[in-house]
């Protein structure tokens, strides 16, 4: 059975992240920033050393194409994205791209043929960190967006997408969405602990969960904390606490999929000798099935008004976004667990909690991820680990996953 | 039976207001400021109107006499503040002074004579908005703090109470705490709600709740909230809210008196879509009896130990400052209890759940409390209201709470 090579491909992420490598062990590659410029440069010289020609949409999207033996059959498209958070880490994204790069690598060592075009792609902007929002050009490509709407993001700055493309030299020619795609397969590390927690290598991804947030607020009355009694109080604080609570709980009724999170909260007038008037949080549902997250969404207004009811404050818990899960094909979901299987990897079907540019693609295209385990879960942070050989794992799974597709293939 | 003139009062309150008015309807004098000087000089030339001897202590504290039939006999007190927050109302402090200013005016309009002398007493820096801690100046009078101590604090700019003090010219020559006092008396709004909404207009104040500060630290972990599946999550705010809810059922089992607050709450990093790793609170607890406290801080520890180990978190609880519970004389609370139903004010006894001056004169000398109430318990605000009638029965209970004590007295 045909294998990548675990640590050339090891090298590679090890190689990407000096660009941009910051103190901490982490690297900062901020969309069509010189650091991501130079990225970009590394990979595509890469991938030319490897026969592959190399093809750039209006979106900066680079796709780096390795012939088949029908070339009018739609590619076979592996990747991810090479941009990273402000204080990132050497895995997320970078790893996608460069098993798309070693998987034609160890094709081209091995001197096989698919019978679909092969392309390795690299999507512009996945992070959101300089041009909100996250996941753009993949949402252009998938047409989620328009093209207008994405070129015209500008960042903290005021500079623009489309000038900053322009710049490094990554605007093409070819309209985003134009380039036909016959399947598309993602590795990326977790970003969760589920894998590690149950000591499997392998996440055969479904899907993406839906998200719906919310902003709520708590309007209470400031009291004196020595002089008022407690009946009678209007603490925003002891209501917003009921409401945290009271959502942990929500969730424990969506059990295993469904999770709900207050990550953020605001108290005022935050004064140790003052019962709190008003508290501002967010809250933030997800669960794979649209209609279940429905369910959670009513179950937390509901919440809210029995709350404020019962507390005589007031409370606001308004949704601010919504976005649906996604289910990949069928197809490519299968293919990846067989090869999973077949190359022995303990590993577990499971659903994305976090976005991809993946999510974005199912909608055009049958879709499927890989997931592998990063150390305690941890992401978007420079301590951000992958073991070598999960990455090989993972890597190997895609490659086989990618056979399989193309040995349904017939020619047109 | 003899009564103050309640327009008189009111008037003077609202003269005095005037000096550091606030376009909302307050007054800002911070203590040794200019406009605290200008409250004093006013203060000071009403009382010489009255034929009172104005004495100053080294701490800035001013005594206005007038003699009694036996000026041998230690004065009968009474007083408050005139400095205020810096957003402060027009009755926190004033009213207590210009109540006593009052009382000497009626008993100089009716020819009335006490046997001992009677003291109008203006403490320096009640607040401590300006110098920390408050109550500073009637805290070194009543030896709980030294004089070097308190001179030498120092406001945000560096300047010192001592400097300031000679600058308006308010250092006296006479050392803090030699003054003599029979008994001290001091009136003030309530700053809660407890009188206002039983319809009662005089607060016979029985002494003061005692305090425990305490700062928590809750130690989670940051983790992904689509990817980071509910059970084995370590959410600091979810075990905040624990502690929050926790903490005010605890206080629920100490009515009536048992107050408990979270009032600040800090939460990191503070992110929609990130379990929070970290939450730092703050804990209030007060109760009238120490006791009783000490069970209700020993009960808070407890919890904070049950939920850490329950959470899987780590949660320090950290006791900052332990203020005991403060127990008035009780021949001055008879005498002002007596004073309020004889007058025919509906009142009641009552504990103090805010710090006063009285609160440490109470350390060294006979004292007492009158409350009246304010507007919805609102007060270290410029909209803090009290009704004139409110201020002129507070004055009345005191009068003859004064002339009661007198009573008692014999000649030496």
């Amino acid at each position: 059975m045909l294998r990548v090579d675990g640590g050339r491909l090891w090298q590679s992420v090890m190689d990407m992240a000096e660009i941009g490598a910051t103190d901490a062990g982490g690297s900062c590659r901020l969309a069509l920033s010189d650091e991501d410029k130079a990225g970009r440069d590394l990979f595509a010289g890469w991938c030319r050393d490897e026969d592959c020609g190399i093809h750039i949409d209006s979106l900066g999207n680079m796709f780096a194409r390795r012939a088949g033996a029908d070339d009018s059959l739609a590619p076979i498209v592996i990747g991810s994205h090479l941009d990273t958070q402000p204080h990132g880490g050497r895995f997320d994204g970078v790893y996608g791209v460069l098993a798309g790069l070693e998987i034609v690598r160890a094709l081209n060592r091995a001197g096989a043929q698919t019978r679909a075009p092969l392309e390795i792609v690299n999507w512009t902007n996945e992070e959101g960190a300089r041009f909100a929002p996250a996941m753009l050009a993949s949402g252009v490509y998938a047409g989620v967006h328009e093209a207008e709407f994405a070129l015209s993001r500008a960042d903290g700055d005021g500079r623009t997408l489309e000038r900053e493309l322009e710049r490094i030299g990554y605007a093409g020619d070819e309209p985003c969405g134009a380039r036909p795609m016959g399947c598309y397969l993602e590795a990326h590390i977790e970003q969760g602990p589920v894998l590690e927690s149950n000591r499997e290598i392998i996440g055969v991804v479904t899907g993406a969960q839906g998200t719906r947030w919310f902003d709520l607020r708590v309007a209470g009355a400031d009291a004196h904390a020595g002089s008022t009694p407690m009946p009678g109080r209007k603490d925003a604080l002891a209501a917003a606490a009921a409401l945290v609570s009271g959502f942990e709980e929500l969730a424990g009724r969506f059990l295993p999929h469904g999770v709900a999170t207050c990550g953020e909260m605001h108290v005022l007038p935050n004064s140790r000798n003052t019962v709190p008037g008003e508290v501002r949080m967010t809250l933030d549902l997800r669960h794979p099935e649209d209609a279940q997250l429905a369910e959670m969404a009513e179950a937390a207004r509901a919440l809210a008004e029995k709350t404020a009811a019962a507390r005589g404050v007031e409370i606001s818990c308004e949704q601010i976004w919504h976005g649906a899960p996604v289910k990949f094909a069928r197809e490519c979901v299968d293919a990846v667990e067989s090869a999973a299987a077949e190359l022995g990897y303990p590993h577990r079907r499971m659903v994305s909690g976090a976005g991809h540019d993946a999510c974005q693609v199912a909608r055009k295209a049958p879709t499927a991820m890989v997931f592998v385990p990063c150390e305690g879960g941890v992401s978007h942070n420079e301590q951000e680990y992958a073991e070598p050989e999960h990455l090989e794992a993972g890597a190997n799974t895609l490659l086989h996953a990618a056979l399989k597709f193309d040995s349904t293939l017939t020619s047109q």
